[in-house]
């Protein structure tokens, strides 16, 4: 997990290759471009990193996110600087980790991780107007699909408490590492335990708001977010 | 989650201050600047997301991390672009963050989270030597305490492979929202279901190498992973 590189240096290649800039150059046969791998690790992730840079330092900030067809989209306060960069046009990287399972091997060297990672970088847009309110409902209902038309709608007030930015998916790549367990045979008969240990985000029972009218159940959409 | 604000202007603040680069801007009243806040954070997060720039462009790359003391850790392959861009002095900005529940309002935007985060800033250096050594059988010591005097011992060849780098933690801040569930009381009668959902990381039961020898029973220090 802690060998992708992705250093710019070359231009982008052509169309259907992977951009320089997000090739997985460390254990090369563990990257992936294709949308299909890409899409499903960043949607099955529930909080992006996404990384910006003032005045030359670097900063990660975590955040939600959520992918719309070609775009991974992420909300912020007008008032935060995040967005108010990200808006002017800096370039930016977008990423995702999923850690599956940790790998305890006889040796430290050869303990590991099964992982799936995104990694997405360009120029972010302000989303704005129609495609905005679209947006913002888009996010409710990656939580919990079909909620954005059960809730109070957005005033407009809201509205322009918050801002939308978009990136596209053109420069991105993905990183997978579903080998499972290995180890160097040598060590086989090495006197400790080894194995693999399962890792993932789990998702407790619902618990009620405490002003929640009698009567309102644990709907069908927020059960499926408990059970992903 | 979205709205952490940490732009480079100022010079770092006096001792004791929080430095202008880490410092909370959004929320400042979710800021936290006690080493025992930031530490615990770094503790309870398996994995880190590391930004760094080449030719203006950053990166953000996940990985294990590790904390001994005023420091945190995490390793690579000596060929990893990633380790060499930050052995080389270049500034760099590490993130963990845990989100832990989701928070369901009758409103998109009064929707949030409980989180807790911290980001470190800094320049990074090489770990060599017996602090190398040192470091590594602490990263095993953190999945498993005790495993590092169990497992077999790093090779010389294994080493050279290995690359270690500490960023201190000199400059950190950490935000945390654990508010629990908030709504507007005028929307408390929209008819829709609204409250928390828990969040965590989850470990499963652990599953045994396909050729461990019989007889070695998963022992207490990987079911204390389990349980965490």
């Amino acid at each position: 997990m802690t060998d992708r590189d992705q250093a710019a240096a070359e231009p982008a290649g052509p169309v259907g290759a992977p951009s320089d800039r997000v090739r997985v150059r460390r254990k090369p046969d563990r990257g992936h471009y294709d949308r299909e791998v890409i899409d499903a690790i960043l949607d099955a992730g529930l909080v992006a990193h996404v990384g910006y840079v003032v005045d030359g330092q670097p900063y990660v900030i975590p955040t939600f996110h959520w992918r719309d067809g070609d775009r991974v989209y992420w909300h912020g306060s007008t008032a935060s600087r995040m967005i108010r960069t990200i808006e002017s046009g800096a370039p930016i990287c977008l990423t995702v980790s999923l850690v599956d399972s940790i790998i305890l091997a006889r040796s430290g060297f050869n303990s590991s991780a099964d992982y799936r990672s995104v990694v997405v970088v360009g120029v972010a847009r302000a989303v704005t107007g129609d495609e905005k309110v679209r947006a913002l409902e888009r996010f409710v209902d990656a939580l919990a699909p079909g909620r954005s038309a059960e809730v109070r709608p957005m005033t407009e007030k809201e509205l322009k408490q918050t801002a939308v930015v978009a990136l596209s998916l053109d420069e991105a790549s993905a990183k997978v590492r579903d080998a499972g367990f290995g180890d160097d045979p040598d060590d086989a008969a090495w006197p400790v335990w080894a194995g693999t240990i399962p890792v993932r985000l789990a998702f407790g029972e619902p618990v009620p708001a405490p002003d929640l009218p009698a009567g309102i159940e644990v709907p069908e959409n927020v059960r499926a977010l408990t059970d992903r």
